[in-house]
């Protein structure tokens, strides 16, 4: 089985970045688009994000081997449940999604009979819409394929060689897991990101000119994934409900603990903490998973 | 009053940056660096971060217009009783330290009769040692002096001069504001990066592996910060608690209400937030105190 036919429903970010991609990577591919938003498409049509952007999503999906949903995981059940009587035989369905039990059980539920192989790339900016996607977004990035129960195995390895073309290093786990695992390595950073600007934004003792003049003190990292589009996050959040809160539970005991380590002036619990956290970054660095240049290499 | 001949105490990132900033912007100061590492000091003067580096402290101040203490605020005192007695007549004592309220006390008691004029540039990255500062540290980046009530007019405008010289902007402010600014756009951001990278190196269901793979989802911003100098920041926690533990109660009252939404499943309460913070991010950009290139900049 091999992909040569594509189809991206969601002209965004991510579902731009995976047409660009196609063209630059993997140019033997055909890609068709679609986009609820009619200024999307004609964005994409002048950006040349796919090969045809289509105006309906029934033309769109027509001779694809393969539909990639990039649209928020709120999204997923509508758009599968209008695209499921245009689907052509022995499609592969997937998508882009940051949350997976739910996208598994929505699609599942929405495409009976069909073969449903949802994903993650694990990769993306703050920028959202049909002008923020490049071809290299998915380079060196992880992509999680995470199959349903008795998933057809050419279908999974049909779907990892296409990541793979585009520049992901592939995994394959369970959507539960992934859930569980992407609560805190995105989307409990996400929430405290948005929580605590949200509360700089809010203090009256300091002036919203002082949050921002004095951002650089470590605040103006966190107003960059505090910029991530609202409507994505807020469907993660509700979709990876259990994960979120599990996660968001942990987080706040060892706060707390931080808190009481402040309060009664204990510095070598403070310490402790702060010296093995180094540790984590030089693997991140190390495994090509960040810049090692200091700052983010922002210019100076 | 002008200032030609400044004494580095501490000759990490930023005594490192003051020296080498001294040399690209103010050639005609005079620079001379102490600090209490022998190795810290031989690398010093082999990168030439100050133009002597002396073995004492005594030798480093003797004949300086301008002391500048950049040690972790914890060591504040303990190094201005050091130095007192070798202060030359009519020498302006300062520091860079992020906790200005006990810099403030500290020093007064450490050093009666002397002018003491603390300040805090804004600016820094998450490295520390003396391989890590850069001349251009402290470019368009505020530079927040904190003079004591009653503190001589001419060396505040000295020391704002000496700041400008090297790039920075100048605002004056009071200690204890300046302390309640810095916990909302410095300390809680360190303290809340520092927790949630330790809460995620702990968990058994989630290995570290996984964690660092899928960091690239939002956590790998919240290693760059938590990969910061340990003895500082507990320094820093320890000598703003009220402030700190000020902020921190905002934060944690807002985090709960957005636990509160999760669960009940309030889409509009997370879509309000999420919505409401991509402005402050916009004005950041504008007034040059970040990037705007999508995810800082990183290479792709």
């Amino acid at each position: 089985m091999s992909i040569e036919r594509v189809a991206i429903i969601g002209l965004g970010l991510l579902g731009g970045s995976v047409g660009l991609a196609c063209r630059e990577h993997a140019s033997q591919i055909v890609t068709s688009g679609y986009d609820a938003d009619p200024a999307v498409r004609a964005r994409a049509a002048e950006r040349g994000l796919v090969g045809q952007v289509c105006d309906t999503m029934a033309e769109a999906v027509a001779d694809a081997d393969l539909v990639i949903l990039c649209v928020p995981v709120g999204a997923m059940a509508g758009v599968a449940y209008d695209m499921a009587a245009h689907l052509p035989a022995g499609v592969i369905v997937s998508d882009v999604g940051s949350s997976k039990q739910s996208v598994v059980d929505d699609l599942a539920a929405a495409l009976p009979g069909v073969t449903v192989i949802p994903a993650h790339p694990v990769a993306g900016t703050e920028q959202s819409g049909p002008d923020a996607g490049f071809a290299s977004l998915f380079a060196n990035r992880w992509c999680i394929i995470t199959p349903p129960e008795g998933a057809d195995q050419d279908a999974i390895d049909a779907l990892s060689a296409f990541w793979a073309k585009l520049g992901s290093r592939i995994e394959i786990m369970n959507p539960q897991h992934h859930d569980l695992v992407l609560a805190v390595t995105s989307h409990i950073p996400h929430l405290i990101a948005f929580t605590i600007v949200g509360t700089a934004s809010d203090l009256e003792e300091v002036t919203r000119g002082e949050v921002i003049k004095y951002s650089a003190g470590g605040f103006r990292d966190f107003t960059r994934i505090a910029a991530s589009d609202p409507t994505m996050w807020r469907d993660v959040f509700l979709q990876n409900k259990a994960a979120v809160l599990e996660m968001l539970g942990r987080f706040t005991e060892d706060l707390t603990a931080m808190q009481r380590a402040i309060r009664s002036g204990d510095g070598d619990a403070l310490f402790e903490l702060f010296a093995r956290t180094r540790a984590i970054r030089r693997s991140i660095i190390e495994q090509g998973q960040d810049d090692a240049k200091p700052d983010f290499g922002r210019g100076h």
